[in-house]
């Protein structure tokens, strides 16, 4: 029996060694070393921690400017302090909106004051802080005071503008009513307002997070009929970040734009409302009766108008500067100090936020306590950790990007890659981010266990896509926007991640008063677990990176993505052809005009312009050589390089993200330099992928769309020059 | 000037013989006779007699056995003797169970009685009627009292209890509550009783036919939250008809089952009941949040059960034998005494029924009437006509079947085809029936002109499938059940249509006290302009069966569309295979359980066994012979045969369609005779095509597939050998 056992735990140790020694970026003997070291990691983690810290900091509301944020940002930095990191607080003066008035009535053909107010709940105490509490409104909404009748727009997304036109209904001079979710709250306006719209009410329909969804807060974790989500409504997709100070840091002497000036302010005033308020304005529209799809749970027909309902909406706003604190923690690397792996999550919330964003702040701040353990212990990072505690994420990622701004110069030499973390719950890893980083994400991915099921969370992230009829390929999402690496990546060109948990947290508390301690016990991790298992994946995502030999960029997967990424674009080319024929055939047989049901509106359709053929391949070109680049690079084993050239071929592969930058900027918006990643210019946080040649072609900007092509090429083409270098080494 | 008009005249006059010179079936010379009798048809339709029948004869509730029903029978017998036709009323002594307990209570945890009683509204002074209104109750229903909890099963079709096998929820004793629609009623009782269930409830949910749908009535066609749709709920998949007369007319002192004995009678007692008397119970149940599809259009989370809702429901009924009418016309033939073509549409209604039946009763009485007229001015046609209006369809299609079953060897041997109608409103043409008669039916959809938009209904038609991504090729549906189509086509093999317009007429008044001819004026077909375009469509169909010189039957599209239908049986075992080996790999992965959320409940799914491969081949190859079998008929003219061919070979086409069936019949429902059409034996009105084979299939069982393909390969090869022999005259 003896023998049999020593030799099982030979094989297993066998297996050990082999399955790990190739670690990203180590060497086999460094490999033993960090995984020791992130078995003593792992045992610091103490879920008790983040329960903890999250009651406190969750207590009171703790938006941009309030004292208990700033309570927060110093009781964060003395934390950090104690974990021996050197701590300063950054304080940016950002221009901030705070509500003065609030108003909104239906006037015709009944009568309805809205009431704007959430309820306290019971079981609930969070609820129950009265005037703390943040009114619900729309950071950034213009102030106004307007009447017209109301039109229902769905969500206010272009397409749904395609619908009404189909319809023949114009919101020019009236006001629109949108529901939330669709796109980023902050499109809805916009767009509305370029549609000649004079306001713009957005409310949350139970269909998307109400009762439809499931049981209503308390009971449950959804919406109930009085809930607000709050949130910011500033054009972040031409720039983020203070409104009066567009591409460089909002410093207390800083030179500020007028207010009225201010580009990213809406041009329309804005408020969200609840779906108890919402109903008896829906309920007052006549005209066509809403699209299947457009429908939501409210029990009316929902109508799109416009009118007869109208409605009075009056809004007004405090504008003030506002001081935002970033804490910033350092540990210094022994070995690489100008080589910086950076690590954020904001905390400002817009009320409590005790999920978002306080349930990834305490993970973040459990992960730096146990690094500092760690380095307390002797086992001090290679490279220089800086730990951030972002403040005014929440009107419009403010905090991180006038820091980023501020620092830019510093940050593109200095910064190896910044990990970003939000809101954390039950469920499965979500991860996005630079692509050059998903081999190593993955392979954290499958060293770190999932609390409840007892695999790595990859495997459970892969058992789930399969289920949903994806693959088993562990892939990084595109970042688009709605968190703090969109300085960091989209404005500085540096490699950036978003890691989180998810998909078992359903809820509708996202921005109300609801989104307390109390919800996230009963309906988020009420364990903590998943707090804890984001630390170790974080952290270790963290501590491979500071103490790599050779820094963990990977360029196959990156290039097997940007080539199905310029794959898609080609083919959407084609589905455009081909809709564009379909469409003019159907008017030459005159379908439409014949379909339509005579009792209803009905606008002739216009012919479509021909979509012509883009001139792909210098792309195409350009990635085929670039393919043969990265196999090349791929088959060298570099941690057989001397110590300078191993110095050397890091500081290269640290600039590799920002060789995908282009100093002019995507049009009409120079801020975002990134050439393969963006935020939509009409999605907002949602993705565009090689977003210069994307959005050209999605606008049927047909000159743009072969320039930026072009462009892209060039970019790709300095990557290829730079991974040569490299691989010259 | 003169001279150019004489020459466009003759112009035209050139045009019009070309393009119909080959009207299908006809000689050039009795084309022309052709059109023009049916442009003097076309001038005999008046839609005001349309409208003053169907108030006449919707005035009160009609439904079998009622004194109104019966003053009706003999009223629509007048008309037709009036118009010159040999009439006489063919009454049969069926089961009819009128309700005399219905009461439903949520008993637990709170208490509500339901109303089960819809109300009148202003503006139909119809709904009005009290108690001569039929209450609301599913026929066919049995006698029960029986209290248990409740589960919420979505529509209670196959799919919906394999997504509870999944939750792991059990309806074993309980009460089920189905949603309206997704099948045909009949099915939810009878699968609730396959699963053990001891009650069901159906609802009609806003969702489907209420106020997500439209405005309600009386502001708009859609169904008000008292509103309760009637129906039967007699196992008709198996047999339908009188239930206790299987397969022989229910005559006066025909032999008949013990009620007990009956087999289409349901297993466990049934309710329908309206919205506002479904939230109650809907919203007392707990347990999992019904999955996203599941999910109706009341203000409530919807809860899948079992419990804690409990529910009382005792059901009693009258069951009696009542006469049931049938109205039947006949108009000689003058050449072909014994070659009829009939006609018919129900004249029974659950309660007033003014869309449903009396829309399509009006049309067909107004054809006849013209018919009539044509006939007394020396029109007469060559074969006989047959109109016929139908009694007790509602509760099983009652009076048609036992008619059938009663005269069946008669049709057999003269019977041309059968051309059905029932309810009809503005939009499409929809036409089902047997593909050979697929040709003529497009020629005729050619010539009818749309009412509202001028050019042919065949091109709206096409026009509406276009927009909707179909082709533009005019296609007859496949025939399941749900009008008196059935006992001809599917029992008797005799060659079928059913015709209606409809897709502009939506509403929420199916089989409620709300189809009425005030909902009709409004909201179906206001100018009763469909109506008359049905007598035109249908008319020409009539016409050119009793008129042709060769029958038009065309074997070319029958060929391709039962060629279509084995390539979707074939596809489908491939689907089916596919499916369950990406099942059964996901369960190799463990993925079912690792992507389950541990806080819901979690049922391991059982590993699938494998689809075998099938013998397709005996099909296959039959279905080529019988292609080049069906080009050489078609490439014959026989046009040029002498008389007596002729006779004979119109006698043989005549036979095509019945040798079709086979005497044993569907396996499991013998009274199923036809070999490519039947109602799907868990659809219900559904079709299954090739239905031995597919259902066997379906069903996994392997071995009736392989049985059932050879049997409908035998069936093929005589239709086969019976085109030969026609094409050899």
């Amino acid at each position: 029996m003896k023998s049999h056992l020593i030799f099982l735990i030979a094989l297993l140790f066998i297996y050990q060694i082999n399955a790990q020694e190739t670690l990203i970026g180590f060497t086999p003997e460094n490999t033993q070393k960090q995984i020791t070291l992130e078995t003593k990691f792992d045992a610091q983690l103490s879920a008790d921690n983040l329960e903890e810290w999250m009651k406190l900091m969750s207590a009171r509301p703790h938006y941009v400017g309030t004292e208990f944020g700033e309570e927060n940002a110093k009781w964060i930095a003395n934390q950090f302090k104690s974990w021996g990191y050197d701590t300063r607080i950054d304080t940016y003066h950002v221009l901030f909106p705070y509500p003065k008035i609030r108003s909104l009535e239906l006037t015709s053909p009944t009568q309805y004051t809205t009431k704007l107010t959430a309820v306290p709940v019971e079981g609930d105490p969070y609820t129950g802080q009265g005037d703390e509490l943040l009114p619900s409104y729309n950071a950034f909404s213009i102030d106004g005071d307007v009447e017209a009748e109301l039109v229902f727009v769905n969500y206010g997304i272009p397409k749904d503008y395609e619908e009404l036109e189909k319809l023949g209904i114009d919101v020019k001079g009236k006001i629109v009513i949108a529901k939330y979710a669709g796109s980023w709250r902050g499109i809805k306006p916009k767009l509305a307002a370029e549609k000649g719209a004079i306001g713009c009410i957005i409310y949350s329909d139970p269909k998307d997070d109400g009762y439809v969804r499931g049981d209503v807060y308390p009971k449950g974790a959804f919406k109930n009929k009085t809930g607000v989500q709050r949130g910011s409504v500033m054009d972040m997709p031409t720039y983020p970040g203070d409104v009066l100070t567009p591409g460089y840091g909002a410093t207390k002497n800083a030179k500020r734009l007028e207010i009225e000036d201010a580009p990213t302010i809406t041009k329309i005033p804005v408020l969200p409302i609840s779906y108890e308020d919402a109903q008896p304005l829906l309920a007052a529209l006549d005209g066509a009766v809403a699209p299947t799809s457009w429908k939501g749970g409210l029990p009316i027909t929902y109508h799109i108008g416009p009118g007869p309902a109208k409605v009075h909406l009056k809004l007004e706003f405090d504008w003030q500067l506002k001081p935002a604190h970033n804490v910033i923690a350092t540990m210094k690397g022994i070995e690489f100090p100008d080589q910086w792996i950076m690590r954020g999550n904001h905390h400002d919330a817009w009320v409590h936020g005790a999920a978002d964003p306080v349930s990834g702040m305490v993970a973040l701040m459990e992960e730096a306590r146990a690094v500092g353990e760690l380095a307390k212990a002797g086992n001090k990072p290679k490279r220089t950790l800086v730990y951030c505690a972002w403040d005014a994420e929440e009107p419009g990622l403010i905090g991180s990007t006038e820091w980023v701004e501020d620092h830019k110069q510093e940050l593109q030499k200095k910064v190896v890659a910044y990990i970003n973390t939000d809101g954390n719950g039950r469920g499965f890893l979500g991860a996005g981010g630079s692509h050059s980083l998903q081999a190593m994400v993955g392979e954290v991915a499958q060293s770190v266990t999932d609390p409840q099921k007892g695999v790595s969370v990859h495997d459970r992230r892969m058992a789930v896509n399969l289920i949903r009829g994806g693959t088993d390929k562990f892939e990084l999402y595109a970042l688009g926007s709605g968190s703090d690496y969109t300085p960091f990546i989209q404005h500085a060109g540096i490699a950036a991640l978003n890691l989180g948990f998810g998909g078992e947290n359903a809820g509708g508390e996202y921005h109300t008063i609801y989104d307390t301690y109390s919800h996230y016990k009963r309906f988020k991790d009420p364990e903590f677990a998943y707090g804890v298992t984001l630390a170790k994946t974080a952290g270790r995502i963290v501590l491979r990176m500071a103490n790599a030999d050779v820094l963990p960029f990977e360029f196959k997967q990156w290039h097997s993505t940007i080539a199905m990424y310029l794959d898609q674009v080609i083919k959407s080319c084609e589905t455009m052809r081909a809709d564009v024929e379909k469409h003019n055939k159907l008017l030459d047989k005159n379908a439409f005009e014949l379909a339509a049901d005579p009792s209803k509106p009905f606008v002739q359709p216009q012919r479509k312009a021909r979509i012509p053929h883009l001139n792909f391949t210098p792309l195409m070109n350009t990635l085929d050589v670039l393919k043969m680049t990265v196999e090349e690079f791929s088959s060298k084993d570099f941690t057989k390089l001397s110590k300078n050239q191993l110095v050397e071929l890091n500081k290269m592969l640290m600039k590799s993200e920002h060789i995908l930058t282009n100093e002019t900027g995507l049009p009409r918006r120079s801020w975002y330099k990134h050439q393969i990643y963006a935020p939509g210019f009409y999605t907002g946080y949602g993705v565009k992928t090689l977003p210069g040649v994307r959005e050209a072609i999605e606008q049927e900007n047909w000159e743009e769309a072969q320039e930026q092509i072009m462009l892209l090429s060039g970019t790709l083409k300095n990557l290829d020059q730079h991974i040569k270098n490299m691989s010259a080494l």
